[in-house]
């Protein structure tokens, strides 16, 4: 199996000033044509350094691939560095640079000087083209010979990317991943995510212990925002001796988990609750507190919730509560706005209000103020009318948390009470 | 001035499965210590990488900061790699173990076996206490014999930090920040972005090119999710020189951008329009329809929003909207729900339901499907019933827009809306 090295390049990225996407991108592209990756490396714009991190790259890996420094300013320094650290020449290259000059009288621009510098690469590398903008990257086949300067036995590749992600991806797409998949490909990796609610990473993670020691499939558990999910990967020589060797482990899990699990990938309990309503032909409303809003925006962010959504109520105050929803004034005086009661009210009232199957309500103190004694910051209650009856839930969530996630875990409670009714409906 | 190292551990990054944000915040968090770093390196969960990473890393820098692999999962390697690497026992820390225990018995869960990994660290390093989740970091202050087994001749310290981002961020608050800053801080690096709506980067860049010139402090432009940002950053012995350098240069940019700034830093639209509405004494009321909620989310995200939002509803479906709100049957019939009649009489009704002082409205086409010829996908009207008179406002998004992207610009522009009105309001 061959072995891959990013090396991402620019001081934007050491100083936090922008987000390192490229890696990310060219970390997943690398697992799908199912080459190594053992080590990722940041450096800024310094020729010494980055000639150091190519260096140690190219001593690991049989493959570097770099992004960011080929623009046309002076702290643009990829593939000088790179030349040098080699003892190669940089090559003008005339057929680059007419390019570069035709994309500015496309646009009807005068040519910057600086940009003649983009036409400039290392002798021996071939141009990556550009289809997208003026800096073109480079493969650079390295033989044995210009290897051996710098202590490596063998010869390796380089490939360069200009750091603007478009760029990046459309160069990678066309001429990295035909290049790659016919030189150094070896075989798929392919995964699926087996995503849990209501169940810690390490439970999750000692309930399938036995799992966790395989080495082809692997599974490993990661911890999200207050869900985590099992991650199963196999490696084969096609998708499909890759989802045979996964699927049994799937299987397992799946049995294991039971209602724990809510869905695979780019599931959310907000999607899955929206798949199981359009199966069950039922609609469902929605009556917030202090949530203000977050249960209704994220179950109508599904394309096709206008089909059981059809009317939602934010009711921050306890007139909005009393005037909209019924909820009466002696449940306000006597138990408070925040109180088991008036959860119950709020999701018949909305229920009816909104002529819906199924009510929702949410009602507790999101803080950072707002808390006593008696009922403290973290204190909330989830209401679920049905049919003929009514499901209750009492939170009692920490009050350390900030106010965004305490407005998370009490939608995420209020989503998955919703999903494990509906399931159990569909059951009967 | 010192040099730090940020290591990132987990093979998720490798396989980019997920995106480093952790090594950007700390990135960002060293600039403003003024604590140089010049490598950042990734690795996945194997003991002998980690060790050749954390080889590596303090052989060029002062400080060690890592980052994931603190999990009481058997692929949670940080700390007994880096121990192993510097021939460290490690040690069961009682305290530790004793904390990890009551958080378990505060949510009556019984503590997985697992977790007692969790309570060993390596001999001689001192505990960071991680103050939202069981997984402690470290601080180690290597002395000069324990750094001499790998070759190196100074003393040097290593931080571990969990991969969760919260837990890792409310640990570097609470405890790294102190112990940075009085150890390794040489001056300091203060900024402040400038947050605008309404101007695109290029315009914002043009308008400003001459500051974008200046070297300290220097000026940045950032573009970020359909809004831009001038980032002024200036280097100087402490804050105070630091902003009486940037002081002039943040003058200048405000009286050249007027209202297209709308705040600083954490600043958001709807914390500046909640601000507003404070100020004023006002009230506000939101009807929503294609976004879904995600106004009214935003809003009550800022505490004590419920001072100035007594009532939200989302009218997913035409009924809600008569019902409630009193939209006519005519304007739906006549202009359909998608239309400058609807929004009015949208604005105007949530306005009197909710008796606010100012009523907004949304009513819109958020895609991927029900677009037509004449109402495309990106339609979308903005309502604003205002004491005595009405505003209102079309925009025709990008039908190429995902459904999210097209309700997060129509809820900026909303907000925007308000927040304009306010501010002229308040000039009078």
């Amino acid at each position: 199996v061959a072995v891959a090295e990013i090396l991402s390049i620019g001081t934007e990225l050491l100083l936090g000033q922008i987000l390192d996407t490229n890696a990310q991108f060219i970390g997943s592209e690398l697992a799908k044509l199912g080459i190594d990756s053992f080590f990722r490396t940041t450096v800024g714009d310094n020729v010494e350094r980055i000639k150091e991190a190519f260096a140690t790259a190219l001593k690991r890996a049989d493959l570097v691939i770099a992004t960011g420094g080929l623009g046309p300013t002076a702290d643009d320094l990829t593939h000088e560095s790179v030349a040098e650290l080699l003892g190669t020449e940089m090559e003008f290259d005339e057929e680059v640079f007419d390019r570069i000059q035709k994309i500015f009288a496309r646009f009807k621009y005068k040519m910057p000087e600086s940009n003649r510098k983009q036409a400039f690469r290392p002798r021996g590398a071939r141009i990556l083209a550009n289809p997208v903008g003026t800096a073109p990257g480079i493969i650079w086949e390295i033989d044995k010979q210009t290897c051996a300067r710098i202590g490596v036995e063998q010869p390796r590749t380089v490939l360069t990317f200009p750091g603007v992600p478009r760029e990046m991806q459309a160069m990678w797409r066309e001429t990295a991943v035909p290049f790659l998949a016919k030189s150094y490909s070896d075989g798929v990796t392919w995964s699926r995510e087996l995503k849990h609610y209501g169940i810690g990473e390490s439970a999750l993670a000692e309930k399938f212990a036995h799992l966790l020691k395989l080495s082809n499939p692997t599974v490993a558990p990661y911890a999200g925002r207050w869900e985590c999910r099992l991650r199963v990967t196999a490696k084969a020589p096609s998708v499909e001796a890759a989802t045979a060797l996964a699927q049994p482990v799937i299987d397992e899990i799946l049995r294991g988990s039971g209602n724990l699990c809510y869905g695979f990938d780019d599931d959310t309990l907000e999607s899955v609750v929206g798949a199981l309503l359009t199966k069950s032909g039922k609609t469902l409303a929605v009556a917030e507190s202090c949530t203000g809003g977050l249960v209704s925006e994220r179950l109508t962010d599904i394309p096709g919730s206008s089909n059981y959504i059809k009317l939602n109520v934010v009711s921050y105050a306890n007139e909005a509560k009393q005037q909209l929803l019924g909820v009466e004034e002696e449940v306000l005086n006597g138990h408070g706005a925040v109180s088991a009661e008036c959860a119950e009210q709020m999701a018949k009232g909305i229920k009816e209000l909104a002529k819906a199957d199924l009510g929702l309500s949410i009602t507790g103190i999101a803080g950072p103020t707002g808390g006593t004694p008696e009922k403290p910051v973290g204190l909330v209650y989830i209401g679920l009318a049905i049919p003929g009856s009514y499901l209750g839930k009492e939170l009692g969530l920490p009050s350390r948390l900030s106010r965004s996630d305490i407005r998370l875990r009490s939608a995420n409670e209020a989503l998955n009470m919703v999903r494990l009714h509906l399931i159990e409906e569909g059951q009967r």
